[in-house]
């Protein structure tokens, strides 16, 4: 089951947050209409305002009330995305030019603040005190996120720890804070909003991790970009820390990449030896445990058609293929 | 008298938030903590920092308080200055090279953002809610400032009004901000935030009308950079606007300047002719309107020392070289 059929029934309410956010971006600079049209078209899953719409379920279901959480949530990703594609000098995603690439820095840079600006100008509408507490240290996380990634470039030794920690606030901590404000925007009770974020929380880091391994395993046509770019980028995860632990020949390559040797051949081999090592199944096997919990706690929470969806998400997870 | 003169009294207090700046931008990555500190040793009137500091003495002066919304009120301006540098592709200010100049619009981008998630990370503890609230508002403005000034670029029909609105979101609401939080931190009474906040908005805007006289009339030594800066740069400012206005000929020079004629014998002459036009005089009459307001503001405030060190500050605005 691929999302699209999990997202069926909630198809003319994520067309609504789609309008919304074009609206959200639009400027009048044409260069910043353009780039942010450009990058909206390009898509991408709406994982986030999925979570908001599908805990939006366990309240009383109000469009307009998960529509003033959804759209800044999903601004504020897409806000990230930008920037995170000029510091990884990345060209491609999903199979379109990233805006970096389509203009310069300079434009993704405005282009990131300007959307920044737009989420930050919606979250200080909404009156929810707990909702407008959540969703500011949410983002102060995240930027703290996009920062460590940049320190931690081609850092050799970087430990899980520190892996783990940055996912979470690059991803997961996103998710499940679109699965609690869903369910406080509606007036779920407490127990369900805090059982939505934990349920987020393990989606979040299985779906990064499982990111992580596809970046190794995919084919071009289905990252919508080369395979392996994360460790081109310098961006050390997962499948790669079990192989610099566990393989002194690639230890020794990636020490020779941090000096300086950038060749295709080097990397190539690096990609390789990260695959032979081990790495992906150990990966696979941790996402796997996060999943795990992400399921037990779905089994705590009503048994509505949302948790059914919910459900079906995670399972998804566990097999994408892209 | 300069602004030093009027600090002096302040010299230890600002000296704590001084230190307290650079413990902020402290990071582990090293290239961020060089161009942080870079910016930091840069310099600055750090008169946002004054006035939050003046404005304490209103209530019960507390420096831990005062620490707390000052320091992150210059880390915001910070932040917003680096990203300026890139949209405005400056390579010096205050004499140093800008973060974009020495490294490039990447570095300057996510160091950028970094300070700006440091900010935000102190701002989110403030417990004040109204403290809060007034910095989350003055931010969301400061971006929109931003951009507004991209889309307002080399526009020849740029009419006073969004002049004023650019100038006020870009610096005055900062410095009215600093001037009301420093009051409310200490607990002075509403009254008299209220009037110190409108004091700032004034100052501030005659502080940046100065500035922008200043890009015209001073010297490349005084400004620590070449003059007519903001013209090459396509910021259309008050003596440019007024001129626009009133002498066809500049008129027709800035839509060639428009359409592309980038060459810096027409750069020369429009300055020359901004100077010839009357714009300088107009420009000045209305910063000193500002001012008036701004000291009318000062006489119904409390008689004390600080409200004499608010009118020389404002004294200064009126008569400052540099």
């Amino acid at each position: 089951m691929d999302l699209k059929q999990i997202y069926f029934h909630l198809r003319s309410d994520i067309q609504k947050i789609e309008n919304s956010l074009e609206q959200s971006v639009y400027s009048s600079n044409p260069i910043l209409t353009e780039a942010s049209v450009h990058l909206l078209k390009a898509g991408g899953k709406r994982i986030r305002p999925v979570f908001v719409l599908l805990a939006g379920k366990y309240g009383t279901y109000s469009m307009n009330r998960l529509l003033s959480v959804a759209v800044p949530l999903e601004l504020i990703h897409m806000a990230s995305l930008v920037h995170d594609d000029v510091i990884d000098d990345a060209d491609l995603r999903r199979g379109s030019k990233t805006i970096k690439a389509k203009y310069d820095n300079k434009v993704a840079m405005y282009c990131g603040d300007y959307i920044f600006a737009r989420a930050l100008e919606q979250i200080i509408k909404i009156e929810d005190k707990e909702a407008h507490e959540v969703l500011s240290k949410g983002i102060v996380q995240m930027c703290l996120g996009e920062i460590e990634q940049i320190r931690d470039h081609n850092d050799v030794n970087v430990s899980l720890k520190t892996y783990l920690r940055r996912i979470k606030r690059k991803t997961s901590l996103l998710i499940a804070i679109s699965c609690k404000l869903g369910a406080i925007a509606t007036g779920a009770p407490r127990k369900v909003y805090q059982g939505l974020y934990r349920y987020g929380y393990y989606v979040g880091m299985a779906f990064q991790i499982s990111d992580d391994i596809l970046d190794f395993t995919g084919t071009e046509e289905q990252l919508g970009k080369p395979a392996g770019g994360d460790l081109r980028q310098g961006n050390i995860t997962l499948p790669a820390i079990y192989a610099l632990e566990n393989n002194e020949h690639f230890r020794d390559l990636m020490n020779d990449i941090k000096l300086g040797n950038r060749s295709t051949d080097a990397y190539n081999e690096a990609i390789d030896l990260v695959k032979s090592s081990g790495g992906i199944d150990y990966a696979r096997q941790m996402s796997e445990t996060y999943l795990q919990k992400a399921y037990n706690e779905l089994d705590k929470l009503p048994n509505i058609a949302a948790t059914k969806s919910l459900r079906q998400i995670a399972t998804y997870i566990g097999t994408r293929k892209y």
